[in-house]
């Protein structure tokens, strides 16, 4: 599927729908509204849907170099994105243990990683580069790389579609990815630099002002138009981000429900959102992350996040733990007695 | 147990045990620190139990009738607390739905419901009397009374410590029962009234202005003395919230990590928290009600809630959803591969 059939394809989540699972809610022995965001999530799954149960549910891990990390703008050494992809594979990651748990599985999509990666069962090749140019002396990637990532994403929801999984994670791993994510959130948001620009893997403050500097200079020398989702992607992105993007409209074309993780998820979601608003009926957002910037990122994008847990770690950490609250709320919805049934009598709620 | 020996066998968790988990977590595959709150619940969690996993965890939720009903504070009937109660047994509450998902049980204390229940394997009978008295016109219970309910709850801890349950869940339900949970948390935040009462299960406007009154007359008569716990749930309190004080009590004293749920579970843990402050290294806080003066209480007693998530059904549903992130975390904690093992080189982290 291309983009412009994905764009074509996304439909508003039907409002009926929506009323129809909330009538079933209020007929259930708990007060009008009581369980709160967890009606919210039990709404818009079976709205998007159709299904009260989640048959399969992965989180795709997507990782791409940076070309920016020659500007320092890291604490953790560019070898670190393969060294982590490897342990993804292995099962050793934040990202499995959290996904084991939930019951999810974790699929890699080499995006662009500067390394050759074996055949493995859990990884995706969609490798578009060895890495991104940096970004502070010229374009990421071009045009073209962009569109690439945005379908192989796309790609990656059709695959989700065709296997039966129902709800779909997104993560990111690649050392120096807060650096374009930041720089994505400044140019959609319009917010100063410094309002949306933080430590990452926890830089010092030295390296803050590098990072601050190469995303001034970056965004200065390719002047990325807010107009043009595409266009920011190309100019100061990721192939990751863009592959977050894909899999976020491929999901809302699809009528899939997915899950976005922190900061550079939430880059990527905000690439789709900028291309298609209505991206946001089908996103949860998984979690507040530590990152300065993701509130107004998610603000943009119009959805409000699960978790505050004060984390920042990425790999699809946080939408590991929003999954569980999401199959809770369906388990409220398929098995809480009505008044009716449990002979409970009727409250006078306003 | 009796509520002596409770408060002398509580101890502070170790320093040291908290340490040493801590070390564990940094030597694993991620930025220091980035698993944010998870890593408090692991650490918290290893420390008091010496343990890595959750054998067994129950919800018990602690059930009674409030005479302050007379008042007219309540959206929903008085005959709703027996009702509910049979329906927890059934199965069929919300509260039921959640644990189950959470692979937690659910076990009904009857503290003290105005109905004779047959004898139920999920039922604990510890019925004091069929309901509190009106508390706007007298003592909610008698001081042997609040002790009797303070003293139950130590002895559910203490059946949870020899049956192997090592994650503990407090719940409530009884109509009425955020009237003398708001009077709780105004006696002991010294907030006003206006700040900690607030709409329940659904009262309009003129429930709440009688909800208001009925406490204020209450204070007004009984005087609760705030430097006496026990004579606060006796003046103002309930039968079940003084099972909730006790159960967090015995937890404390034996070592349990108690999840707390929402804002008549915490007036229960806040009446522990004033008889023994350290009782709050053994809490962890579910979530922030909806219900006004809840964040006042937890403050008091030193705990932020781990979700938000607009709830205030009670029963113990926030602290089934709780339960699952503290397991996650354990998972992290058991599951996550070391840097020297899975060959990740490490960062320069501030």
């Amino acid at each position: 599927m291309t983009l412009q059939e994905a764009l074509q394809q996304i439909r508003p989540v039907s409002a009926e729908k929506l009323a129809t699972v909330q009538a079933r809610l209020d007929s259930q022995t708990k007060p009008r509204g009581s369980l709160g965001r967890l009606e919210e999530f039990a709404r818009r799954f079976v709205a998007i849907t159709g299904r009260e149960t989640v048959r399969a549910k992965t989180i795709f891990t997507f990782a791409g170099d940076h070309g920016v990390c020659a500007e320092g703008v890291s604490a953790f050494p560019r070898e670190v994105t393969p060294q982590m992809v490897l342990n993804f594979l292995a099962g050793g990651a934040a990202v499995n243990a959290l996904a084991r748990h939930a019951g999810a599985g974790v699929t890699v999509v080499d995006m662009g990683v500067d390394y050759e990666f074996p055949a493995h069962e859990s990884l995706l090749d969609r490798k578009i580069a060895r890495g991104t140019a940096n970004f502070a002396q010229g374009p990421a990637m071009t045009r073209e790389q962009a569109l690439q990532a945005i379908e192989a994403g796309i790609g990656v929801a059709q695959g989700c579609a065709a296997g039966g999984i129902d709800l779909v994670g997104t993560g990111d791993m690649g050392i120096g990815n807060t650096t374009p994510s930041a720089a994505i959130a400044a140019v959609f948001t319009g917010l100063p630099l410094e309002a949306v620009t933080h430590r990452g893997t926890g830089i010092d403050d030295a390296g803050l002002v590098r990072k601050l500097d190469a995303i001034r200079r970056g965004l200065e020398i390719n002047r990325p138009d807010p107009g043009d989702p595409v266009d920011v992607l190309a100019k100061v992105g990721g192939f990751e981000i863009g592959g977050i993007a894909g899999l976020v409209l491929g999901c809302a074309a699809l009528g899939l429900p997915v899950v976005i993780d922190g900061f550079i998820s939430t880059a990527g979601a905000l690439i789709a959102s900028e291309l298609h608003p209505q991206v946001r009926d089908y996103i949860f957002a998984a979690h507040k992350s530590v990152e300065i910037g993701h509130t107004a990122m998610l603000e943009r994008i119009g959805q409000q996040p699960i978790l505050d847990l004060q984390m920042r770690l990425g790999e699809g950490t946080g939408g590991a733990l929003a999954m569980g609250l999401i199959e809770a709320a369906l388990a409220g919805l398929r098995e809480i007695a009505t008044f009716e049934d449990a002979g409970v009598s009727r409250g006078s709620e306003k």
